[in-house]
């Protein structure tokens, strides 16, 4: 479009210069913010909240304690923000599979599928699994976990029963729970045994159990 | 039966007399030891490793310090003798449900169904599994928590599998990993959502789940 004298299109180009000289400063920040809790979800996975400092935080990002207080308050609100940003994940995650355009039960385990592949490969994820575990150590409390995967669950299982897809004689909110329940057992003694490296496997042998017993028979 | 001067039953009423005079103060020790052991497991399951110490743990049985480092050489001492407590108990729980002369399924079950009261009302068992959550904090390393679980259902699986009564497609070891994950995730989350409060339904939906998993259909 040709820059014309137009008053709108000219207010419209005042503003945009304006913002673009204040965003890149809030970009800066949110990226900065971005890398410190990427840094801070890597040491409380691997060495947990207790053994973790804002120090370490700091230097593992290579910047000042006092940058890092800049952006959270203190230890504690770096953990619930990791843990935030792991239950973050899991409604766009839902929105992707719905763009997928599954049957119901196809959902359900590309849903689960592309879970285990977080808790898998994705540091946050690993990082607010290991602070849930150790959340009576922090002062603030965390989110709630699991009720939001069981409330996620709850309405595609009723949709997959719906469709004759999975056995209609238990209620879909009990079959939610034991999925949820099974999930994380999995993820959690593949953790313990074996630093999740067989996490894949273990879910395999999950999904398998999981959907003979959701088939009706 | 009569007492005679016959020089064997002497001999044995002689060492008897010893053991009653050694035997008490053993008997005292081994008491006593149980006793911290109790105390020390309702802190932990209460308030966590952290936040127990060992003047806690003497408060609460009535005794000095300096009497339960009599016991015990520290507080990981302590956690792991109830860490060792608990495992303790599953082969002992075992040979119980062996003498019941069931089916293997119905060991299985049974096994089981008496696993799931204990998490929900034996202290050292709720204890422990708090510990092993916990086990990044304590520097003496616990001993390895689910593989003997899935040692001792794996030949009850395979046996299950000979009398027909559980699925033959997949290995006795894979089923035996799935139950236990499931297991353990039931308790979790039952644990961190309702203090085991629905412990009792949440294990019957879990149990239902998979008894039709494991079932030949």
């Amino acid at each position: 479009m040709k820059n014309t004298t137009h008053p709108a299109i000219t207010r419209t180009a005042r503003t945009a210069t304006v913002e673009q000289l204040v965003e890149p400063k809030q970009e800066r920040a949110v990226r900065t913010r971005a890398h410190i809790l990427k840094a801070a979800a890597e040491l409380f996975a691997d060495q947990g909240y207790q053994r973790t400092s804002i120090a370490d935080v700091a230097k593992r990002v290579g910047m000042t304690k006092g940058a890092v207080y800049f952006h959270f308050k203190d230890k504690d609100d770096i953990a619930i923000a990791v843990v935030e940003a792991n239950y973050q994940r899991w409604p766009a995650l839902l929105d992707e599979v719905k763009d997928l355009d599954l049957d119901p039960l196809g959902m359900i385990g590309e849903l689960l599928d592309r879970t285990a592949r977080a808790f898998r490969d994705d540091i946050v994820v690993q990082a607010a699994t290991r602070l849930q575990a150790e959340r009576s150590l922090i002062k603030t409390s965390l989110p709630q976990p699991y009720q939001g995967w069981i409330d996620r669950l709850t309405p595609l299982l009723t949709q997959a029963q719906e469709a004759g897809q999975v056995r209609a004689d238990v209620a879909p909110d009990a079959l939610a729970r034991v999925l949820v329940s099974t999930f994380f057992g999995m993820q959690h003694v593949s953790d313990v045994l074996h630093g999740r490296a067989d996490l894949s496997e273990r879910w395999a042998e999950v999904r398998a159990f999981a959907l003979y017993a959701l088939a009706p028979h």
